[in-house]
């Protein structure tokens, strides 16, 4: 602890300023009664921006993607309507491992002391509802008080950081403006150091199975972009001059050039040579891996027995179980320890190659949509794919330094065009490509004007395909209601906003295609493509026929045989 | 209990069965995987009517509106990411009292029982966080298997129906082809009958009451709505002679023309004949009254001591709580005791007249804006408000049979455009005006499509002020966290649907309004309005001012005096 002396500051003040020194820099949110005051407490002191979103849903989503590049990001609502408004974009933090911090501005204490009724509340006499449902999708939940705003905001701050999930909190509207003591210190973001025995144990331990085996190989999971680690994984590959794969949900950690990246291990419909070295491999060091039926193949993923699975804050090798070890110091540690590799080759990497399409005023295909799109990516793009046939991102090979942005795990259709927004004010100077469907754009279409109000330029690709195909290929292929409206989607921009200078192209051909992919990216492009209900890449309706007897089991519907199955 | 044999059905055919038993005709919701075997259901038997909607929060909203008409409504939304989505609504469902039933397709129970890893869900080996996090916004709730099932779907929609309040329930994607024995009869929605002594009792000690008073007077709230009891109070009033009130959540639920109509009780807000006739009582038959600082003139509201509060399932007396007796035998009981009155004369009620506006030429006023909806209201309209200064309406007089849509306790801003899909659905053959803000539509507007896909022709009149105007009353008079993005609002139903024959219109004098008030409306109608971002009726104002000084307390940034004030 220090032993600087403390001062005194305006709790909402407070708060901001710790945002603040923990890299937050905009603030995400709806206005309502019980928040403005620190709105305009924000504005006053200026500590963040504030970035106004149409909907408290699209302002989770867009914390959300703001964290994922950010490290830490914010969202503000308002009591009740706003914070059950927004808890499906933070239970979505917390699938993902995203470190995101939910305030919402509540009932004055007055009214939870004096039990008065009050808008946007139950209406029933408990005012805790909202703290209790949100203790489900959240590593840790208060309710602020002048008590216990010093620790509490400092506590879950803290816990978001270093759990990588969501926190929760509750700001009563009428004690914002009142002082109290606070720490001198600002506020570091930094983990408890390892246990010294604990950690050189499992550092040793590793080193000796790493080195004493023959194939080992490394496998990546979304965790190793959210605690930092990626740099020291591929220097450890390097220096054993080993194999490294990633999960679906990590694709691009690992940059994708890099010699000894592999692919995406997914287990069956993973490329054979990646199947191999992960199956096969006699020391597998697994970061932060979680099966789920959507990233293992519906489960045929099959690591090795004896594989070392590390974590944020632990590791287990063999039948021992590290705890209080950071996952960067044993990384650090392991890279010191372990002898450099010379004698195992890197395996060569195929350069992505754009091939042209066979007739250019043919109608457009996904297959040509996809090999056109490969094409359009470079160096440091920001890629961002929603759930449908778009899944056909993961087929293609990002050049060097670009991010991947989807949610996978959770799956929340129209996740991305709010977390656009949030990865478009995180880092501006990027290029952010979007691919969304019809059906995912229709949840939260609104946010494009956020994104034109603030003059973001990402590049949007969406595919007018007349509804959810990926559902098609579950149930239902020619069923309505798989069906949505037909929406002029190109228009939008101009309609969000009135003097937009964005680009829309609706494309219908591979030649549209390339008339779109060709124009100068100095305003928001937006590309609408028509295509067919029923097509899509074989491994996206592959996964989703797959799916359908995962999920109805032998007595379901999808025997009946009307899926949407891929070309042979 | 029957003694009916009991026949077999499959989990999801009698789901589907019972809803339509209770009434449900139409389904709302998003398709997603672990809910397409039971929209394949629905599509074979023809059960109900699947309504699609963009997002599910827009579901939870169609389906709370809907049930305000039909008695209960539905929807189906699929784990984790569809509910929570839709739990905004449905928590405002359980605030305003409305019966909806909330079914998730969820994660098949083969996972749950493995513990397999899938997407929708936490991914932390836990399958209950989305049933906890609805207990906490819901009367009921229940994970479906082929055990419960027969069972528990009869609890939860017996529960909403008798409670007026959501229930949640979760059917596992791998159930609902699964057969069980289900019961013969059909499901009737029926209060258990009341206690016969403790209803004598209750009857006898209210009529007791009533016949000794001076001054007796009802006060109704949105319970007499929900409860279906507006017949029996207008009945009592007339037998009694005696004045009727509404609190502003059951404004409309008695008939405004009604000759003991007396208007709006909302403390010291009200007009001076309803608040003497309300707080001078010497029995009040108070139904339902639910006080909050938005129904009371923030707490102004002052009920007589010896008020008897009859609720759906219970009466206070005095000192005495009755239980086991329901509303609507209670009034009826007490319509049947009581004596007819004779001596008290009915209060003349001015009718409503719509003034013409002095300039028709001058830039549109809210004080000329609601003078001319004044004189377009007609009988047997239902008429929705956003909350923002829409809330004007409440000023208004409603002709006969019309219907009042509001989110009042809850006060989610964006309800009324999903809501109003639902009435729509509802009562197609009614007339449906909505009366929404800029900030409020932005959050769910996409549903408009939704609404032009079936051919609806609701009214749809929007102001667009540049923001939040009823916060700026707030705080924040000319912030810009106050602000939003400025759209082409009238333009939205040609991008919604490429063939709309929607008449659209830009207002921005009296003038251009009246040419817009007298189009026909043999389609949808959309009339955006420009208006001041500082213009609203003074009741607005003084509400929004009055709830700062509520919210934010004696050391809040009101004091700093740059509201929103109203002009005197």
């Amino acid at each position: 602890m220090s032993n600087s002396p403390n001062r005194r500051m305006k709790i909402g003040d407070f708060l901001l300023c710790r945002l603040k020194e923990a890299g937050v820099r905009h603030l995400f949110g709806v206005p309502g009664d019980y928040n403005l005051e620190l709105l305009q407490q924000l504005q006053d002191t200026g500590a963040l921006k504030w970035i106004g979103t149409c909907s408290e849903l699209n302002a989770s989503y867009a914390a959300d993607g703001y964290a994922r590049l950010n490290g830490l990001g914010a969202l503000l609502v308002t009591n009740g309507v706003g914070a059950l408004s927004a808890i499906n974009g933070v239970g979505g933090s917390y699938s993902e491992h995203v470190p995101v911090i939910c305030i919402a501005g509540s009932i004055p204490l007055r009214s939870v002391e004096r039990g008065l009724g009050m808008h946007h509340t139950m209406a029933d006499g408990s005012y805790d509802h909202f703290l209790d449902a949100y203790a489900h999708v959240t590593a840790a939940h208060a309710r602020l008080t002048p008590r216990n705003a010093a620790v509490e905001i400092d506590r879950l701050i803290l816990t978001a950081w270093r759990e990588k999930r969501p926190v929760y909190m509750e700001l009563p509207s009428d004690i914002a403006y009142l002082d109290i003591e606070v720490p001198a210190d600002p506020l570091t973001l930094a983990d408890a150091p390892s246990d010294p025995e604990r950690l050189r144990s499992c550092i040793a331990a590793i080193v000796r199975r790493l080195s004493a085996a023959k194939s080992p190989a490394i496998l990546v999971d979304s965790d190793a972009d959210r605690f930092g680690v990626a740099p020291e994984l591929m220097q450890l590959a390097e220096k054993m001059q080993i194999p490294i794969a990633v999960i679906n949900t990590a694709k691009s950690v690992i940059d994708e050039p890099f010699p000894h990246y592999l692919g995406i291990y997914i287990g069956k419909p993973s490329e054979p040579h990646v199947r191999e070295a992960i199956e096969t491999s006699d020391c597998l060091l697994a970061i932060g891996y979680r099966p789920l039926e959507v990233t293992t193949g519906d489960f045929s993923a099959s690591l090795p027995a004896n594989t070392i699975h590390a974590r944020g804050h632990s590791v287990d090798v063999g039948d021992d179980n590290y705890q209080a070890v950071t996952l960067k110091e044993v990384l650090n540690g392991v890279i010191d320890a372990i002898p450099r590799a010379t004698s195992r080759a890197s395996r060569p990497v195929a350069p992505a190659v754009a091939r042209p399409h066979a007739d250019p005023s043919a109608k457009l295909t996904q297959a040509a949509y996809w090999q056109a799109m490969q094409g359009y990516l470079r160096e440091g793009d920001v890629l961002f794919v929603d759930n449908g046939t778009s899944y056909a991102l993961f087929g293609l090979k990002f050049p060097p330094k670009c991010t991947f942005v989807g949610s996978v795990n959770w799956g929340s259709i129209g996740y991305s065009v709010g977390a656009l927004l949030g990865t478009l004010t995180a880092a501006p100077e990027r290029r952010h490509i979007l691919f969304v469907g019809d059906g995912s754009f229709q949840v939260t279409a609104q946010e494009l004007s956020t994104i034109l109000r603030h003059d973001h330029k990402p590049v949007i690709f969406l595919i007018n395909n007349g509804g959810y195909t990926i559902e098609r290929g579950y149930l239902g292929k020619t069923e309505t209601y798989n069906d949505i409206a037909n929406w002029s989607y190109a228009d939008l921009p101009k309609v969000f906003r009135r003097d937009t200078r964005a680009r829309s192209f609706v494309v219908k051909t591979v030649n549209d295609l390339q008339d779109a992919l060709a124009a100068p990216n100095d305003t928001l492009i937006f590309v609408e493509s028509i295509m067919d209900p029923h097509d899509a890449l074989a491994p996206v309706m592959n996964s989703s026929n797959k799916g359908a007897d995962l999920d109805y089991g032998p007595r379901g519907p999808q025997r009946s045989d009307n899926q949407l199955r891929p070309v042979q």
